[in-house]
């Protein structure tokens, strides 16, 4: 059929043409269904939507993305992309091979997939699951499909956390510890979403996180060590696209899970990774035999790819360390390094860091290097390399004045701090955009408590924000107290 | 979060949003959350899709549905839709309960969910299949979002096909045997897609299709039937929908058929309805089996919405009727009911005719009815009361001018006559569109043949699309001919 194209604004990544109803109906073309569009002797695929508004029978709209088709096309039905029927496929249970699960990686980076085939997608991956091999495939062809980093040694460390437990600012102390130690780890981390910090805003507190591949590989060969956001390089292009559709659906099959943070490693030229798996009420996992069989898949489909997987399962009920929002952490974090940090953020820092220093060959001498004070000093030096001031110390850093102390209202033990509540309260109050937001805990589950006895203060940088969160405080328990029987006996 | 609304044109159906990536980090939003927008004291939803460049940080576009948001808008984060959990407790195979397909139902009606969740709810509908109690309850749900049509009587008869079969143009001859009976049968029907012709397609040769609710009840209450096109009324306005999602993965669930079916009937006042299964290669239905059980769970879907269905199980392997196309199949009919048509078209209209009769109470005696030329009579005044020349006859409508024998290339039996291929061969000659177009056969399965004997002809209206549809003729089998043997036993 003979139309004439002219660009609509649709704000679509896919390539969406408009048809009007009467010309749809002419071509035999349902919508969502492809058509090919000759224009100048070249052909494209859209995919179709109907209006009867905005464009008009003999007109094509077409999103920016196929932008260059101007006036005259021709366009006639195509068939259903291929990875269209292998989303069919894995729809019915069908185990995909690795060149259909490729298809599939390859047509969502492009984008040619409409969102009710991803949609379809995602469903399909979490009802059916995928197997050991369609993950292992998936890892590869994810990791295929993006930018790499070539390294010329032969061990490269990286740290990965599952996530989902407030503070727990350990990576930067990690990275510093193995790379105090004489191991490459090119750590990138992402920036929060819904929780009120990640790691790379926890380091944009002290230095510049966003680097592209060539700088990120200069800084790791000048220091060991980054600490960057991953964000601003293309490690798995196709992981973004793939969160998106499941986030709003909540859903997070391990296979997937697995195949987007080592396609991620894989790209970073990473070859022996410590995988941390909190578990617990709250928790990503909740159960310890789940985080079991996820620590297991890990592992093989690191073996598969080449990498060297060990996992730590640690309890992830309640918040690592003092500080939760950008500006608390990165003083626990530089606490820490200077021998004077909480208690769990050091013991389970130096942990992760000993298991991967083992992995790689090396001594468990963590605590070693990070007493030394080495740890700090090379937590300088990548700072530095990442253009921030290396001698900056806790007390530069302010938190946010204006402040609401909690205090506890019953004589007690603490039997719950709730990840979730400490996080939407650092939030309201302003983490993580506004840096020195955020909450300092003055207590941990099981300790004794007594009326008025500190719990937790917040920090805002604005009345308002302050006062929001101190609505949500009111409203909900991010402490729990209960007296000594109600901590063992709840009624119900 | 304060931003100015400004209108975007999207071409979108759903309440999406545009914010630039940097404000969707501030809010703590994903890409398909939802969120709340306050303007001048007015709450409204919309979901949330991320750009670098579409708009500027400070601005919201918005999509031509959320017009009324101009200037100034205070935009904070809202929970996903009740709906999108509904949809989560279905992929994870937990039964839903009334008010919850209500609600997804609802949703899906004003377009409120994304097409991810959209493509979920479709998948896990068939990953998960439906029970006869969501079934029942879809049904329900769905005719009650539509608009509804009210008679006086006690019976109302109604027909419908489950489709996939070429030519079986039976429903204009039911209908007007049912109505010359005396019962009210006020029967909608669907244009074509992907066939080459529509019951409202063919009937559209004769009189106008497109009517109001009012006409319909109007041009029933005079003639006591009707031959309207389904597109113009609202009888269940969320089913376009679902099969727009369903269509492009190609998937089909037998309970959303049922609920599809039914909930228009439902809407149309019919209490009698006789369901045409056709199965066998390449039908919708392939297996006798499936066929039954699908018959039965039609039957108890129409008891708990005090329906009373009758399915007739019928053979739909090859096509029925001798024309395929527009003016072809009212060809057919008009023959048929002067009684003179193809055999089979006769005979299988006077089967479902009398099964209807028969549940609605009535003598079976549409034989009777046809013979007498009482269902022709009443044929011309349904064709009066749609605005049309109740004196037509079949000499009065003229196929296409341009025409293409296809004859056979040896002598044998016709062994396979493909629904399908005809149904594409006639879309090429113009079909439906050019009404004239389409396909006349002279042979079925069966049938003895001899070299040079006729198998079909294709009409066609412009000499293009002739030779457009010779191609496809010349590239496939249409009909296939094979000797006694070869008929009997195919060698692989």
């Amino acid at each position: 059929m003979k139309l004439v194209a002219r660009e609509i604004d649709l704000g679509s990544r896919s390539p969406t043409v408009l048809l009007n109803t009467a010309d749809a109906t002419e071509l035999g073309v349902h919508q969502l269904d492809r058509v090919q569009i000759e224009h100048d002797g070249r052909l494209s695929i859209g995919i179709v939507e109907f209006t009867e508004e905005l464009v008009d029978p003999g007109t094509l709209g077409v999103t920016r993305r196929l932008g260059h088709l101007v006036g005259s096309v021709d366009v006639i039905p195509a068939p259903q992309p291929t990875a269209v029927h292998y989303i069919k496929k894995k729809l019915d249970d069908v185990e995909l091979e690795k060149h259909e699960l490729q298809r599939i990686v390859l047509d969502i980076k492009q984008d040619r997939l409409s969102d009710v085939e991803l949609g379809a997608y995602v469903t399909a991956t979490y009802t059916n699951g995928l197997s050991l091999a369609e993950t292992m495939h998936l890892a590869e062809c994810m990791a295929d499909v993006g930018d790499a980093i070539q390294w010329d040694d032969a061990v490269v460390a990286d740290k990965h956390s599952i996530g989902g437990v407030a503070g727990n600012r350990v990576t930067p102390i990690v990275v510093s510890i193995v790379a105090a130690a004489g191991l490459k780890i090119p750590k990138t981390s992402s920036r929060a979403v819904t929780s009120p910090a990640g790691t790379a805003d926890t380091m944009e507190v002290l230095c510049d996180v966003a680097f592209s591949l060539e700088e990120i590989k200069q800084i790791v060969t000048e220091t060991n060590g980054c600490l960057v956001w991953g964000g601003s390089v293309n490690l798995s292009p196709v992981d973004d696209k793939i969160i998106r559709a499941e986030t709003p659906l909540s859903i997070d099959p391990p296979g997937q899970i697995i195949a987007s943070v080592l396609s991620k490693k894989k790209s970073a030229g990473s070859t022996h990774i410590v995988v941390d798996i909190p578990y617990g009420e709250g928790a990503k996992v909740e159960s310890l035999a789940a985080a079991r069989e996820l620590a297991q898949d890990f592992k093989r489909v690191g073996d598969h790819l080449g990498m060297t997987i060990e996992c730590t399962i640690t309890r992830g009920s309640q918040p690592i360390g003092r500080g939760v929002g950008p500006i608390l952490e990165a003083r626990d974090v530089l606490d820490t390094l200077a021998g004077d940090g909480p208690e769990e953020l050091r013991l389970k820092s130096l942990r992760l860091a000993d298991i991967l220093l083992e992995s790689c060959g090396c001594e468990s001498e963590a605590a070693e290097i990070l007493d030394s004070g080495r740890a700090l000093a090379k937590f300088r030096e990548i700072v530095a390399a990442q253009g921030g001031n290396p001698d900056v110390t806790a007390d530069d850093l302010v938190p946010g004045r204006h402040e609401l102390l909690v205090a506890a209202d019953r004589d007690g033990v603490v039997t719950h701090v709730d990840n979730r509540l400490v996080s939407d309260v650092a939030r309201r109050a302003g983490a993580p955009k506004d840096k020195g937001a955020g909450i300092t805990l003055h207590c941990r589950v099981g300790d004794e408590i007594h009326t008025d006895d500190p719990l937790f203060t917040v920090h805002a940088e604005s009345k308002d924000k302050l006062a929001d969160a101190e609505r949500l405080v009111g409203q909900s328990e991010t402490v729990r107290v209960r007296s000594r029987d109600e901590a063992l006996v709840e009624r119900v």
